[in-house]
């Protein structure tokens, strides 16, 4: 339980209520105790804290884990990772979505944002696995206006799906793969329909300096021309964000949060990272996220978690800087908000959609617990996520996934894998030289 | 399996065969299946590796995990950890420990080089619980003789203890806390006796400027003048290793190696982090480590083979740069080297002490398999270790803990927590000023 600044609270010897998905109470154990109850879990031991959300992946790369490691970026896009991904069938994806909720649930996500192709794929995997996802079909111009209508339809189709589960968003790909006036008329629907629009922009400083150079404005200039600042945006990565856009994100009139994915960065050798204190300091929320397995190698949203901290402390040069009660700030109230659910989700309170992850402290790497955010976010590890609860409804219990069948899908995905990896054809979906 | 020039080599289908505590042979599970066994581990689905080695900690300080949270160096030395190790008793050394290598045996890691006080206590420990530890008992010029005097009965005392998993140091703490006469001493006490040094030096650019400026001298160039660079030495950080260090380390005529714990480097906003590129270079082998769980928050040296794939590529603007064989390759040989065991530890090889972990590959979160030095470093977590195993003892079997009891520790250890974390009485154990 916390509120907005950042003063994160626990309670001890707590008993969260859930009655139609939702928190009907927080209590005491005592007080729990005497009520009528469906089914109990006794929790000693361990924390409940609101289930971690994935601000933006692309959840059915799993299937290219390792695929394309140690590149840089321009590499990674253009020699492997498009190639490989002409060959995506809706079949691909949905095996790769099967994988990618049984890893998030085993690592206490509730909730996910995807942006990716054969979204339906995704979509119905989520209404079967019971988690939540905010969830929008990526386009890019060169498909013409067809990409960008898909992805309307996709967004209203879906919208309030899985027994309201699924929230949907436009998702054009990126400034530099969606042309201005596709752009401006995404923004357009986004109004006119009230979605809101989730896109990579100044996803590194490359982006920023080569947009820059050839249009003399960065890409968060070009969200505000085009008027996508004055739709609900989540802007994925933005480690290219300049001083310069501070104002400019500052004045936005639609609600705007990045999300961050750090390892990736690392990973790729970009030159910075999300500036998170300067995002702070203009009021965006940041919510963590993982970007998709291809890059980040995991759908692991508590090390993006740890990971923020360290390299925010380090970025920085502020060892005070990135509390691990900011951290968990982060991966609570600010990544509800950064997927349009601030209202809904990032707090175990009455009212709150009863998405819940119970968290074992009892391993020797988490004892003795001097300071129980710290040992939350710089001793504990996903692993130790016993129970994952999302709607009030059980998906992982004691580490069993109940919902999804992992040998099946890697079975399954495995014998699809030759053809889906085949290069030869020389194709590509997208030409990255941004 | 792997030769020294970053090749890493994965046999499928293997079988290692282990006799009297060393691997016999290393063959195929079908020639294997004919052999009399006492006893088999299935491990189908899992990789077999060397024992992860932690080349710098200070195990007993697991009990302060949390204590001093969000520091800068000085703040955290001065204001928190030394006042407290004031109250450090032999007990609360022996239960830190045991639930360090509890923590340890369970994240994969077989050896340790432990660096603190009261370190009879740990070798008991050590002796107990079956790992293998090369261990020194710190000391402070402010000691007077008796420091040094006393670190050199511990290393002969002990040395070849536990049944020969026991190797020791000498232990000076760092240079700015021994004096040259005493690290000169040291050096000639090393070379007299054929024991290993293990200390702190250029911990941090801080440390490196002030040297220089206080007495024109790096802490490298202290190393050097005293004669510890004529010994075998294993230098924890060398985060402030500077370029005119480089050719001072190549001229040593001792065998020298570096332990890097990158995590702690961020947490406390250090400026460098361990140059392993420029060490790499000069032929310096660099171990992996975690420090003390007070910095570090842990003693996960998974996390920091990640960790150190993840920031010598960020540091180095290079993405090619230390790739997951290279990581793995600092995991296993070049952790055997520092800490004087390369040739009884680092490979799965006939004649090498078995010291063996299975990984589980079958999670969701390490599957597909496309390359499987880049699964275990990048999407593998110390928790995907099943067993652990030590001169072919096995200390830990499908995650459960065989010789040691960890709600015992945890409640024995929280008894004595009021007396050990109390700061009123001011006094510390030393003074940072470095």
């Amino acid at each position: 339980m916390h509120d907005d600044h950042e003063r994160i609270g626990f309670e001890e010897d707590a008993a969260v209520v859930v009655r139609d998905g939702r928190v009907e109470a927080v209590t005491s154990a005592a007080e729990a105790a005497g009520r009528a109850a469906r089914e109990r879990i006794d929790a000693r031991g361990q924390v409940a804290m609101p289930g971690l959300v994935n601000c933006h992946t692309h959840a059915p790369m799993v299937a290219l884990r390792g695929v394309a490691e140690d590149l840089p970026t321009e590499e990674w896009f253009n020699d492997v990772v498009w190639p490989i991904e002409s060959n995506l069938t809706g079949k691909d994806v949905e095996l790769g979505a099967r994988l990618a909720c049984a890893e998030m649930i085993r690592a206490g996500v509730t909730c996910f944002a995807d942006h990716y192709f054969a979204m339906d794929a995704v979509a119905a995997v989520v209404d079967a696995c019971g988690m939540r996802a905010h969830l929008g079909e990526a386009f890019f111009s060169s498909q013409g206006p067809q990409g960008r209508e898909k992805s309307l339809e996709f967004a209203l189709r879906h919208r309030g799906g899985a027994g309201g589960r699924i929230t949907t968003t436009l998702a054009p790909h990126a400034p530099y793969t969606v042309d201005d006036a596709d752009l401006a008329a995404t923004a357009a629907l986004a109004l006119e329909h009230g979605l809101p629009v989730h896109i990579h922009a100044s996803e590194n400083r490359d982006q920023a300096d080569t947009s820059l150079a050839r249009h003399g404005r960065t890409p968060i200039d070009v969200l505000a021309a085009t008027g996508l600042l004055d739709t609900d945006l989540l802007i994925a990565h933005g480690t290219g964000i300049l001083d310069r856009d501070l104002p400019v994100l500052e004045r936005a009139t639609g609600r705007i949060a990045v999300a961050s994915a750090p390892r990736g960065y690392l990973k790729f050798a970009w030159p910075d990272t999300t500036p998170v204190r300067a995002l702070y300091d203009i009021g965006v929320p940041v919510g963590l996220a993982t970007d998709g397995a291809a890059s980040n190698n995991s759908l692991d949203v508590w090390e993006s978690m740890a990971l923020t901290a360290l390299v925010q402390k380090s970025t920085q040069g502020d060892p005070r800087w990135l509390t691990s009660r900011q951290a968990l700030h982060h991966a609570t109230v600010q990544s509800a908000r950064a997927v349009g659910l601030g209202e809904e989700l990032g707090r175990i309170a009455p009212g709150r959609r009863a998405d819940i992850i119970l968290v074992d402290l009892t391993g020797p790497h988490t004892q003795p617990v001097h300071d129980l955010a710290a040992t939350l976010v710089h001793s504990a590890r996903s692993a130790d996520v016993r129970t994952t609860i999302v709607d009030g409804r059980i998906l992982m219990r004691d580490r069993e996934l109940l919902t999804l069948d992992v040998p099946a899908v890697v079975r399954e995905l495995g014998e699809r894998l030759p053809a889906l990896l085949d290069r030869s054809h020389g194709r590509r979906i997208q030409q990255y030289d941004a």
